[in-house]
């Protein structure tokens, strides 16, 4: 019998301690928290790894603390277009969406895309349909919309404007949660969900909804969630390229990882982080920036959640 | 100095000798034969890999013989649904559109975005819109219409009403076009252009677009452009999968292409087909279906072209 392990993360970057308040960083793990205790209830009732990260991140995507679902971002046309996707270890199943707008849980319709098991991803208004016609709970833009994130935007256009875009805070940038767990049965899962980044182009596709990128897993190897700059995790195959150094080069799930993380995006002067689990039930939460909203629950049951560099220990 | 290669594919499959009349497939490997002649001319006069690649597929595109551009597939709604990805192994810069309803040229604005160098993928109208204000050449959805796909269309519908879809051919199922090259300067790159599969689901993407799927360059290792059942090339990270394989295992371009396509996307009883690249000028164009339009350009200039098991040389 195998001992289940949950990792998540919230979005990584530049997070100055003043971006929010002191009651905003609470909720914010507390809210990490919530979504781990979910996902271990999830893989503790003899649920699989896929259905942890689902329920994992529908807890993020609920909560308005991270960009995705409720919370996400908005693009340059002041509209919310969502990425997510979800990969089962076991088979190399997978879903994806991308570009929705009116899908509540976009991690719920990449499931309901695995199991129906035909196209793995959907794009733009079919993906919103494909999520109706399945049943999914429908909202309107307005439902995505948060206060930080209408202002995030105001400030990044004048900051665009004023030609200082580089002072730009990761919390007024981007963002994206994701989930990667090993379940009793020794099965791994991942799943990615975000608004993408602030300001982004209208019809913009990040890594998030990208098997292989933002998202990956495969029994045996590793599962990956990642956040950050999009572009360069789609130029490495980040999700990929950790799960094939460590099954090709014999290499460890941390050593993997941070060659990834830490060298290889680093190089390019980018904000990267992932979230990732092995089979043996190793963690590691590498990130290049001074801060990762993150958690784990250890095979031995102990929860810790993370902002900045120290992680905390909460009860389970 | 380095003695420039390229190969070519234009779709793989069972491909039925009845299926085309003998001068369709005398016409497919005509225009196989100048596409590789266009990229052959780009890499001999100084031009670089992403160039000749693609120019070729734009040859290709063009040609009403494949699945791409000019000759696209339909999906379920009968609109042509296009996706293309271009990648360059010498920074891993790439650019991908999918969704695409009006380019003429899908790969030319895949391009455009990887010069651009903000969001590497677009979807949608968004796509389009972008490629209209690159200045590319815009066309109405009839131009891409051929009576060839027009009929699959039908048949497929047919047949899925009547429960023998199994009984499709290759032909009217689907089909994509793709290029990759080694130049004189010994920089890698790779190209695809599709429109999917015929009777597709509306919205759905394929792995074409996918940067690590359908499409992989690297310098120093290998540059990888498919064909053939989509999501299992995005399952698999098809493309990036080969490099790894070559990189960390230290596996040949030929063994590692053969161990993807012929054992592990074979054990689905899916067909698929890759050309490939080594940075050593090596080319490999392995299918596991009965036949595959493609053909490549050796160091030594010698050009071959082949729709089933044998190749034919041609005239440069």
């Amino acid at each position: 019998m195998i001992r289940p392990v949950i990792a998540i993360h919230g979005g990584c970057g530049v997070m100055a301690k003043l971006d929010l308040s002191e009651a905003d960083w609470a909720d914010a793990r507390r809210d990490l928290a919530e979504a781990l205790r979910v996902g271990w209830r999830v893989l503790h009732s003899g649920g699989s790894a896929v259905d942890a990260v689902e329920a994992a991140v529908v807890v993020m995507e609920d909560s308005p603390q991270f960009n995705a679902g409720h919370g996400a971002a908005f693009n340059t046309d002041g509209v919310h277009e969502l990425d997510s996707s979800i990969m089962r270890g076991s088979d190399l199943g997978a879903g994806a969406v991308t570009l929705a707008r009116r899908i509540r849980n976009p991690v719920r319709a990449a499931r309901a895309l695995l199991e129906r098991n035909t196209a793995i991803m959907l794009g733009g208004p079919e993906a919103d349909k494909f999520a109706e016609a399945t049943g999914l709970d429908m909202v309107e833009q307005e439902y995505f919309t948060t206060e930080r994130r209408a202002q995030a935007l105001a400030t990044l256009k004048a900051k665009a404007i004023a030609g200082t875009l580089k002072s730009a805070t990761e919390a007024e940038k981007h963002g994206t949660v994701g989930a990667v767990a090993l379940d009793a049965q020794g099965h791994l899962a991942a799943a990615t969900s975000t608004g993408g980044y602030t300001n982004k182009p209208a019809g913009r596709i990040g890594d998030s909804p990208i098997i292989g990128a933002g998202t990956y897993a495969r029994d045996g190897v590793c599962a990956v969630s990642g956040t950050g700059a999009g572009e360069f995790f789609i130029r490495h195959a980040v999700g990929h390229e950790i799960a094939s150094r460590i099954a090709y080069l014999g290499e460890t799930l941390q050593t993997a990882a941070d060659q990834v993380i830490k060298t290889d995006l680093a190089s390019y002067g980018v904000g990267a982080g992932i979230v990732a689990v092995d089979a043996h039930g190793n963690i590691t939460a590498p990130f290049n920036t001074d801060g990762m909203f993150r958690g784990w629950i250890t095979a031995d049951g102990d929860l810790f959640v993370g902002t900045h560099t120290d992680v905390t220990q909460v009860s389970l």
